[in-house]
């Protein structure tokens, strides 16, 4: 086992005594296994497990244990653990919910270093389930055992053959082995993908379904096999992040090996439904999150089930795409064909550049017939097997593709020697996708076994190929924030948990580096401050959430004695609003008049994926539409550049259609410097509403906003 | 062949004279074939034809023609039509383009009906081909020969075993009979559908490959067989719409037939890149309109290619969904599985109704143990033919449930007959959708048999089931234009091709029945016009289309004496902008406060599908998000309502969050008496911008607009 800069992997020692090193090995390569419960009848969830291992001659050590039969499928039950001869490492206890915990006991009793749960019935299954699981989990804990799940169909090692599951997708006869490990929540989707893959010859490493991930956790096993010389990609399929840190040292062990991680995760549609409490949850929503997370983790999410096993061979070894934006070359002997995935693409904003003048030559001098257009297409040259592998070449070569597109016809399906093998045999180093527009599964198969990324559909090729060119690899964090600047910020926000009031805020914001619009308390019947006029009068009480709706807001004030008046008219609205509202006095800031647009700016601590910054227009229509950039906090003037350009409306500032530019730079290094309130942990939640932005050159200025401290809940 | 209400159908006579009505016959079913140029290289595509037609058994004449040659592929070869003892119906013409015309005449000579031509190098290959293709045409329209093509790959009679095609996908042994004919632009996209459609034993009645319409149209070959007994849905590949008179009569027919057409249409993704040269066009595109169409034909528009074959079984004979915005039930057996098709079904605004308390407790007297949630849940009740039919049969019954979709797990994989069987045996007559999450070809295929909707892929299930729920039917035409209003609006315009100024095109609006802001128009240096102040001030001439640039537009003017200066400042910076401009006045028009939001009205013929009418918010963020609602002109006032729905940002006058509601009703009348000007037919293009919208019962008023006659291109 290649070992890399790894230090909690399997030492590849077996060990008669409970080491805590090696409930990796317990995993997938057991010294035994003891099947607790397991059936008669090998068609039930409890039963499979045995008949699988048989049915693809699992070397190792097997042991049913069942209490009241004699035999199970034939052979030998064990009435316990305690009679079984030979040393056990993993248990899959198949019992039911309420007999799990004994059983749980007994292993711990009997030295078992890893069990796996297939009961549902506890976290699954509401509050008392989750007692249960806690019992379950606290008990393994003390004893040093490790749990999968419960509620797994159990793992699969393809390349000792050990389906140590439930899947009635191991009903098959044979497995491949293959080079993907799956790490999955959901048991039948394991099954799912075991079975999509086996048929289309691509083949996997290991898979396991996580179930509740009471103990070990996606991130922890992942972590475990970032190493595993039989691996050379991950694919998840998750509903939820369980454990971000274990996830976060999972993704830097897997990128340090050069080995890609690949995410279906489910929730994509929920984001717009979840009525979260502030207006920046409102747009980011918790998938939003969960994908800035998972982005920052350079990890790649797709947005097919399909494309989960079929990416890994497009992306091999080479890591996400050397240059930003990159384009894509066709090939094809279909116009149709290509246009499906070429307009596909064209909606997820991928460019398709034309064969460029070269191509076309170095092609005319092997006489292959071209026909002109978007794509290079070979209908007029035939089908030939010089003429593909001729195309495909050229344009590896070419150098403004970053990567090439094959779309084969028809003659895919009973043709494959002329259409599939020539691009195959193709050389070149950049990534490849081919796309078969018929059913072809024998050319499929062809590519599988060479490695070659085939596609079976033209809408998960184009998923594939988005996700590729838009991989950046792992984020890069942010400044962090400076132990002076943190010292002031602590100092003028306190520690006490809830909402600051706008002021303190605003000076927060200030001390991080942000402008904010020129403003000064004045007490009630004090005199006005000296500031430039006009003004706004705000008043500032932690019992007054709606400012404006208590009449505690005069706008356009004209001068020292207008604000006097205005003040009182404040003091006296809000009396009537709320007769015991604390007051703390009356924000006077000057009005800012200059901005192009307004943004919100929000910040919170996600209770899954931690830090984020969010980046959307102001008001209402930004939230109808969706149009916000996340990323996980604390990030650089680079990323926050980014997130301008993704964010759709804010075309306004960057130049669309002749609209005079704003100031880009400055809002880049406001969104930075909010960011950095990741360091300050007694932070939950910040938001700068509005932030104006103002032409290029003239900076960017906070009007309003708010800080939370604690796990409080903004006003 | 039963008959319903058509006039211009087959007779079903045979007849050895040329008789227009035959031309229908002649295509699938004729006398004899012809194969013009086959060659003997069967692997070529010009070879092909005559290798499928033995290969698959055909059993009536077919003369392979071809004048270098004493045979070919094994059989004597005429060397030309006129040696044939028999009819020719169809001939087949395989030869290059340059020798395509002379064959044609040839055929005409021969009296062949339909001639279907394999050469590209027409229309495709640029003004020299289009020249090629006009001539082939012309000698065939005068010759009263019937062309498909040219740049077809033929068309196959499934029910007679005609592979009248060049397509590969015909080197398969059998084909299967089916329902479903394919009318495709694309000749490999034919092959490619007969090709998946093979794989899942879903068969097909006809296919044809129409290439570049030079004659016989999509429309034209769809309306000839609305009829046909062997069909039961149309499914259409296209990338234009050609002839729209003609789509619009087939669309008729196969609607009053009860068969449902399917469309899926490429260029999704020019939409948004497009660069039209109106407002209202940029954001419409010519995708939308596209889509409009089909909308209004009743055509189902479908986004994923699979979807295309799969999708007729769930509709079956039954036409659109009765409620709007129907419901989805759930039954699973895999919760994975389920989530996949729940959260894609979610980002298409679909809603999943959990089942009622009625559906558990009806399942619950017989026995069957569901896990509660959003969806019906059997993993618990295991793998059980009762238990999957109960459940499938309850929610078929239960009332909230539009349609139930059931979703199985990996036991689909080699256990069809537990849970696929009692699906297809469930009674009940919803419609039904079935996803296998594994790689189940065998239960695909029993499905397919049994005329059950199956689903490869959660996408293409999804896709389906929201194109089934949003399927209207066809469109209701709107109101038409009174005569006298006609007349009116006549009379104000005139004739002249041209953009009509801002007072002209509001004088138009108000006579459809649009309040318009109160205006009068004021010549150079006379005096004020009586109306209320404030008001704006805007130069009239035809040659400022840019008013503000030129200095042409002043606001807030307050009283008459204000005015008058107003319109001198006016004047004098216009004649410095264009020395030479025509003046027609200066337009006074109340200030109009009052309103809510600014929409966007636009009204263009559209050179493909005909009069559209758009709605979408003002300003550039409307046109930055794509958000616009597009329908065939003229509207219904409810059509009009489902617009003001359509538009998300729209939201901000339907009560969104609180906010005030705008008069939604007034809009939707504004649309649809804008709409009403395609009963103009010298109206090119109209647009309100902006049509104010005002709280709700305080109407909508137009502001600002023009009108565009003939040809033109509005300023």
């Amino acid at each position: 086992m290649t070992r890399g800069n790894v230090d909690d992997v399997p030492t590849g020692a077996v060990d008669e005594n409970m080491a805590p090193s090696t409930w990796q090995q317990a995993l997938f390569t057991p010294r035994g296994i003891a099947l607790i419960g397991v059936t008669n009848d090998a068609s039930r969830l409890s039963g499979g497990p045995l008949f699988y291992l048989r049915k693809h001659g699992y070397a190792g050590p097997v042991y049913p244990v069942n209490s009241r039969r004699e035999s199970v499928q034939g052979e030998r039950a064990y009435a316990s653990l305690a009679d079984i001869p030979g040393p056990v490492d993993h248990a899959y206890i198949l019992l039911n919910t309420d007999d799990a915990l004994d059983a749980v006991r007994n292993c711990i009793g009997a030295r078992v270093r890893v069990a796996t749960l297939l009961a549902g019935g506890f976290a699954d299954a509401g509050p008392e389930g989750l007692e249960k699981q806690r019992q379950v989990a606290e008990a393994a804990r003390a004893g040093g055992l490790r749990i999968v799940g419960p509620n797994s169909l159990g793992l699969v090692n393809f390349h000792n053959a050990m389906p140590l599951t439930a899947t009635p997708a191991l009903i098959r006869a044979d497995m491949i082995p293959g080079r993907l490990m799956v790490i999955s929540q959901s048991g039948s989707m394991m099954g799912t993908l075991i079975s999509r893959g086996h048929a289309r010859g691509i083949g996997f490493s290991k898979a396991i379904s996580i179930g509740n991930e009471s103990d070990l956790t996606v991130g922890e096993i992942g972590a475990a096999f970032a190493d595993d010389p039989e691996t050379e990609a991950f694919l998840l399929f998750i509903e939820t992040i369980r454990d971000r840190a274990a996830m976060t040292r999972f993704a830097e062990l897997a990128h340090r090996q050069g080995k890609p991680i690949l995410a279906f995760k489910l929730g994509r549609s929920e984001a717009g439904r979840q009525m979260a409490v502030s207006h920046t949850g409102a747009i980011v929503g918790s998938d939003r999150a969960a994908d800035a997370f998972l982005k920052h983790l350079g990890i790649v999410r797709v947005d097919h089930i399909e494309t989960l096993f079929e990416l890994p061979a497009l992306i091999g070894r080479r890591g996400p795409p050397k240059r930003r934006g990159g384009a894509v070359g066709v090939v094809t002997t279909t116009g149709g064909g290509a246009a499906l995935v070429v307009d596909r693409l064209g909606t997820l904003g991928v460019t398709v550049t034309p064969p460029s003048a070269a191509v076309l030559s170095a092609l005319h001098t092997k006489d292959v017939v071209v026909q002109p257009g978007q794509v290079l297409d070979l209908t007029m040259a035939g089908t030939r097997y010089e003429a593909m592998r001729a195309a495909v070449e050229t344009m590896q070569a070419a150098p403004e593709n970053e990567l090439v597109l094959t779309v084969t016809g028809n003659s895919a399906e009973f043709r494959g020697d002329l259409t599939v093998r020539p691009i195959i045999d193709a050389t070149g180093d950049k990534p490849r996708a081919v796309f078969l527009a018929p059913n072809a599964e024998q050319s499929l198969k062809l590519l599988a076994e060479a490695g070659v990324p085939g596609f079976r559909t033209p809408e998960s090729c184009a998923d594939a190929i988005a996700a590729y060119l838009g991989w950046t690899g792992p984020g890069v964090r942010g400044e962090p924030l400076a132990p002076k600047l943190a010292a002031t910020l602590r100092d003028g926000l306190g520690s006490a948990d809830g909402t600051r009031n706008e002021r303190q805020s605003l000076v927060a914001f200030a001390t991080l580096g942000i402008a904010t619009a020129e403003s000064a308390v004045m007490e009630p019947d004090a005199e006005p401050p000296s500031i430039g006029y006009p003004v706004v009068a705000k008043i500032l009480s932690p019992d007054v959430p709606h400012k404006t709706e208590a009449g505690g807001v005069a706008l356009r004030i004209g001068s020292p004695e207008e604000l006097r008046d205005a003040a009182s008219r404040i003091l006296a609205r809000v009396r009537d609003y709320k007769a015991d509202a604390r007051i703390e006095g009356i924000l006077v800031q000057r009005m800012e008049t200059r901005g192009l647009i307004e943004v919100l700016l929000g910040y919170r601590r996600d209770p899954h994926v931690g830090p984020i910054v969010t980046l959307a227009m102001g008001g209402v229509l930004a939230e109808i539409h969706a149009d916000a950039a996340v990323r996980m906090a604390p990030v650089t003037v680079a990323a926050a550049t980014e997130m301008i350009q993704e964010v759709a409306s804010l075309a306004l500032i960057r130049g669309y259609r002749g609209l005079p530019r704003g100031d880009v730079a400055a809002l880049a290094e406001a969104v930075a410097a909010l960011s950095r309130l990741a360091d300050l942990e007694e932070v939950a939640e910040a938001e700068i509403n509005p932030l104006i932005v103002r032409h290029d050159g003239e900076g960017v200025v906070a009007v309003d906003g708010l800080i939370v401290l604690g796990g409080g809940d903004p006003a």
